[in-house]
């Protein structure tokens, strides 16, 4: 891979991804952020310069990799002269064509996983889901995205928006759960490792069932007397009294079960 | 172990354990079921003989491992002369009291995971909770747990109880999510598997660092427009949609982050 990268954006996926390319060898020669101490670190990690005005974004990238968040988005490229190489965002839910007015070549490289900037992560299993509005484009990013995953596939914008979705549920959702069963477990003076195993296993299951047959607990029993017991005990916490109880709804009514009434 | 065990349940939980003690040369010699094919089945496995009728569970047992669902408990155990044997439960929600009315010598025996009948698990890192109505009962159970496991805990039942609600989110809840991010995925054409990946990252990553510290996602960033779209795509699925926004609404309030207006 003999072309050159900016990076422009230095938050989580910014920082891992570009880490990676660099890592492998591919050459990243100026990170934009507009935050001095984020694009200093990155760029320091990288050994090339940045720019946190986004007028001095190098003309001399064969692919700019934008990937800031997306309410800055459209606000900071209308202030750069791309000159029409080609440019590829990594973000989930913006289609490509939001790029048409920053350049004729142009696509898409999102990496589908959750990354936080200090946390290692390995590559080589991660789908890249990549769109181009050319062959050519297309292309290019698939070959950039081989040389850090073996799963590389195309996808339409509108199928990423879903799975963009998807992952919301699979991954934000599911660390939102696990950072309420860390407050439980820490009132009464247990560790949150204790849970270690049964996250593991829950996350293993369903790579060799369905989610569907895999799941167990109160709410798949219709078992009404823990989870009222369950509601009482976070009597004191109405918000999470009201998130048990919407998700054990819906969970009744995924699996058709009829609602027990007492 | 020389103790002779006798199962009462043949649900997920009862099948894994004792298959696995019986794995370990521990000796299983009844199971009772109240469904025939569920007793049989349990039955054949161990190469014990089984009942379906309670008052003719054996009085020949050191132990009884009970595992019925929560509702039955009760109704279950009056009918039979457990004869002052040990007598110990599976359940995370079920105070060890309970079982003071049915034997002088009683106890808890809780594995902190989630069992799928015919799903084969790692015994040796799974948290065992005990507890015991004297030292030596408590013994007697911390004995058996450990030719199961290396992570035997002596654990009370209020924490025990905080236990299971805790794991409420951190498994059952978490593979609600899955299922949900499943049917997503599948009407847009794409395999579930596409989120293997970042599954396994999700679940690993609380293992480095806090939940509170992984969070990622729109919720977190608080990116309206994001979540805005996400509402708006799951319009045709109000149940689902408001599980978004409140699930959505508790990452907001976790993380003590203003609510935008717009």
């Amino acid at each position: 891979m003999d072309k050159k990268i900016a990076i422009v954006g230095a938050g989580n996926l910014a920082t891992r991804v570009s880490l990676e390319l660099h890592l492998n060898g591919v050459e990243i020669i100026q990170v934009y952020s507009r935050t001095v101490t984020s694009a200093l670190t990155l760029a320091r990690m990288l050994g090339c310069n940045y720019v946190t005005n986004p007028e001095k974004i190098t003309p001399d990238a064969d692919i700019y990799l934008i990937s800031v968040s997306d309410l800055a988005f459209s606000g900071l490229l209308e202030k750069v002269n791309f000159n029409n190489k080609l440019l590829a965002h990594t973000a989930g839910s913006i289609p490509m064509s939001e790029l048409a007015k920053y350049s004729q070549n142009y696509g898409v490289f999102y990496p589908l996983q959750t990354f936080s900037k200090y946390r290692d992560v390995n590559f080589s299993r991660i789908p890249f889901c990549i769109e181009g509005n050319t062959p050519e484009n297309e292309q290019d990013l698939m070959e950039l995205a081989r040389v850090l995953s073996k799963d590389v596939r195309v996808i339409t914008s509108e199928q990423r928006k879903q799975l963009h979705l998807a992952a919301v549920f699979a991954s934000n959702f599911v660390n939102h759960m696990y950072s309420i069963a860390s407050e439980l477990v820490a009132e009464k003076g247990l560790p949150f490792d204790i849970l270690n195993p049964l996250i593991s296993e829950t996350a293993s299951k369903v790579k060799s069932m369905t989610p569907r047959a895999a799941q167990t607990g109160p709410a798949m029993r219709k078992d009404q007397n823990i989870i009222q017991e369950h509601l009482n005990m976070l009597s004191g916490k109405p918000r999470m009294k009201k998130l048990y109880s919407s998700i054990s709804d819906h969970i009744f009514e995924y699996h058709k079960l009829p609602r027990q009434t007492n």
